[in-house]
């Protein structure tokens, strides 16, 4: 087994998307499979165009597999086209490369392929709706055994949420989805609004981070001010939530973050759709139904500070 | 308008309960009107009888009018006899008062009769489940106008529940009813989880503040053995939470807490029951059917200090 975090990012690109995968290109300590594409910040053709143009950043070119283009069961909703732009980039203008061509394998048929190539090593990140990896685990549900892990972007669990009181967006983008994956027996790590809105990258420091790389920082720079323009006008804060890259630190630096052991149930209809209710392992509830899960880990607590160090130390080596 | 705090108490006695009333009771800026009974930590017939003794502690009598025996609309949920005793006051030997007779009107009756008698000077304080709060709202829908404020124990909003990871047990225990009371158009405080998970008063600090109260203390030190070892064994802690005292608290020293304001919706059916769920005034969500309702101040931060020791101090000074 290889000392290195094999890993493949499960991505709908999206200004955190595009930070958490230059994280994940430039951290030597992370040999990069591939990414999977999928709806939810744009659509997944969107996402899948947006993902070729971020691998054209990469140190090394990885394969994109195009997945799910709508959620398992309910409707689509709307992109978030005021969180992320249009095109998923703060609707700067994006030279995409001409040779980009996808995998073409579907995004839960890649994401077998690899885990079954190298059982027990394989890391995946989720960092968008659940989709495609349910469809992974109706595809071959052997990968439960053979997975390193699954750190997943998303949920609330003693927060509120960021697209209603309840949910957060990518549980709540295909909440049957991530029922399926959080009902799976295999190690789940969430990292959900718990941890991510309460570690804000100030757009100065991001900027100053930026400043020396002028290819990957500069582009980063120009959709962060977009993606920092909705925090400002919407929560009147400074600054952005490293939703999506925190996730990909937690597998760099768990010492970051503190956990909490508990089966998650997501809710999948009424006013709380796509909350993901907690219950912490061993407690006995009056209310039939808990504690027959398996455990997950949750974050509960981080130190923020150390994770913006981690990624501005790394996109700061970016060329 | 007088400068005491005119109250009414809808309570299912319940070890909490009790020392809430007798705060109340020994508060002197607290002129008690009367107590209204609920199912809840016990039958609603054995909370009238607990209601009834616990007013022969009282420095004055108060009516005790009994109550709702079951929710509006779900069934019955079995009694907490493992946090109460079976008798609502850990199964210690009581001597019940033989010539106690109950206000023959029912408890919603009795809230709207009070509340006309006295508009605007009111502060109903109930600390079970709201079924006979919502009955007295559809028996006269004019008190939401007429009542002074509306300080509920109830609910969680960024803490976990207590019957299920999503629930508090007021709530749970009749979420039609309390959905019916948080849309009203009327001033709701809401003192749940959030802050009397983190009030807890230590057995020794309990016994030491009944000790010089041979009738009262005697009474409160001995029902509390019972509820302070079901949380050693169950959550493990020394001590239990001040559950309704803090809310009688909350009248009397607003002070001691920080509130948001916003909407609260209950969850209704599936996982989530009783959930209470909030989203904070002027923040506009993607899910559709927010923002609609009045807002209430839901208290979130609490001076567990302050509030131990103001319970402390009134019970120094009870017979």
């Amino acid at each position: 087994m290889s000392t290195k975090h094999t890993m493949i990012i499960d991505t709908d690109p999206g200004v955190d998307d595009a930070l958490a995968l230059m994280l994940a290109a430039y951290s030597p300590e992370i040999e990069l499979l591939g990414l999977t594409t999928i709806f939810g910040n744009v659509s997944v053709e969107q996402a899948t165009k947006n993902a070729g143009f971020l691998v054209s950043l990469m140190p090394k070119s990885v394969p994109v597999a195009q997945g799910a283009a709508t959620p398992l069961v309910n409707d689509l909703h709307p992109y978030p086209d005021f969180v992320h732009g249009k095109n998923g980039f703060g609707d700067i203008a994006v030279a995409y490369p001409a040779d980009f061509k996808p995998d073409p394998r579907s995004a839960a048929q890649f994401i077998v392929d690899q885990i079954n190539a190298r059982p027990g090593e394989v890391t995946l990140v989720p960092v968008g709706p659940l989709t495609n990896i349910a469809l992974a685990l109706h595809l071959d549900p052997s990968i439960k055994t053979k997975v390193k892990q699954v750190v997943i972007m998303g949920g609330a669990v003693y927060r509120g949420g960021n697209v209603s009181p309840a949910a957060e967006a990518n549980i709540w983008n295909d909440v049957h989805a991530a029922q399926v994956v959080f009902a799976a027996d295999w190690p789940i790590v969430m990292v959900g609004l718990d941890v991510t809105h309460q570690t804000v990258m100030p757009e100065a420091r991001m900027n100053a981070a930026c400043a020396n790389s002028p290819k990957v920082g500069a582009f980063l720079a120009k959709i962060c001010e977009f993606y920092a323009n909705f925090y400002r006008n919407t929560a009147g804060f400074d600054g952005f939530c490293v939703h999506d890259p925190a996730t990909v630190v937690q597998v760099l630096r768990p010492d970051l973050f503190g956990t909490q052991r508990g089966q998650i149930e997501v809710v999948t209809e009424g006013l709380a759709l796509g909350k993901t209710l907690f219950g912490p392992a061993g407690f006995m509830y009056a209310e039939p139904g808990w504690g027959k899960r398996t455990n997950v880990e949750v974050c509960t607590t981080v130190d923020s500070e150390g994770v913006l160090k981690f990624i501005e130390d790394v996109i700061k080596t970016a060329p």
